[in-house]
């Protein structure tokens, strides 16, 4: 939490002031799904807030290690996808493949970096990474699954970790 | 609320201080989506924490008392299923029931209470069952509709609660 | 502004009192999914809540002055539809184009605006409007695809914002 640490912002007076803190909780597994948090976690890092993200249910897949170079955007019932797929054509074999491919391309050339990079980044800004235990035990995830640095932590340390934060978001 | 009334934390002066709060939307009807509120609302009131949800959309599903026991998991369009499906095999007749007695069997297995039982342990510890007037009328969900003990309120209602509590998210 | 303000509540003592704050993001594009932030910061408006709404990812979608008339519901993978279709059913061509029009005449039956009104009807109430500019680029929506009176900001513009808020969710 270094990098937190020396932007922890000073009052007029010389004492320290808490700096804001940020609880994300991160549900879905998808690649869409997936950005909204690391982008909102790494913005508050950079602006020297506290940040926690609670993975939990399908969102266990970001923190995966084998998993989450491979999440996925489905085409199907998401009739808001920028190039919208009729469902019959996205319930062939292929379409979603071809829709993740697609949005891999977007974030690509908007410089974005990818999932695992984007956690890296983000643990290296101090953002703690809180993995669901009572979801891993559902799912079946082990602790080896998870990305070295994740802490695994129930939901009474998420809501405790939560209950002094500035905002709160369930993703 | 005697169970919140009775966690009440008191100051060192003896005071007596404000619980923390935790204000949750349940906007959709699926079985997974039904879990993430209830196990947080569970978490909360029994760190003596007050709870309110406000159950909108088609989270009205998990207040029906017709409904709530035949909550459904989708596999379709799902590509983070933990064991996924191909589009064109989710939508064949039955896979749906399919992913939903897959889910209801891990949640047993992890001694988790199926919905109905849920909302009954949450509502005697104090949790407070919003049901949105507005999507009622919208949806055709009359009280008799209702599990007992759920409270008809409006979005201003809903947002006076959230207005002093510690944290509030959408599911 | 002006509403908002002239709703400003006053203490006893005569200072003026800090008004309620609303942060949402809308960060889905599809119709069902498009009502319930705009409710929220409507009835927060009326309350005398300053409000402000965070559009991002599929979400700019309900900003896009071509698309938000033509949101749409999906009744693929959504076993929660009020009247439940078969998968193989729902990815027929037509059921999506019939699960909107649904969607749309209950809307109309209890009187409630459509999304352009309603986006309107905020606005003009004083609730902020803001495209996320990072989605902007990743998706490829440009100011002038944007209706009138949408700001376009950062990730940090919105954390700013949300910082200070009462109550902020992410739909």
């Amino acid at each position: 939490m270094t990098t937190v640490a020396a932007a922890q912002p000073v009052a007029p007076d010389g004492a320290a002031v808490r700096p804001r803190r940020l609880a994300l909780v991160a549900s879905k597994g998808t690649l869409d799904a997936a950005y909204p948090p690391l982008i909102l976690a790494a913005t508050a890092a950079s602006l020297g807030w506290e940040v926690g993200i609670y993975f939990t249910f399908y969102g266990l897949d970001i923190l995966h290690r084998k998993k989450h170079r491979r999440l996925k955007v489905a085409p199907l019932g998401n009739p808001a996808m920028p190039v919208p797929i009729p469902n019959l054509v996205g319930a062939l074999p292929g379409m979603t493949a071809a829709a993740t491919a697609m949005m891999r391309r977007w974030m690509k050339r908007s410089s974005l970096p990818d999932i695992p990079q984007f956690l890296e980044m983000a643990r290296e800004s101090g953002v703690r990474l809180f993995a669901c235990s009572t979801t891993m035990g559902v799912m079946g995830v082990t602790p080896d699954d998870l990305m070295p640095g994740a802490d695994i932590a129930g939901a009474a340390a998420f809501l405790d970790f939560a209950a002094d934060a500035d905002v709160s978001l369930f993703v």
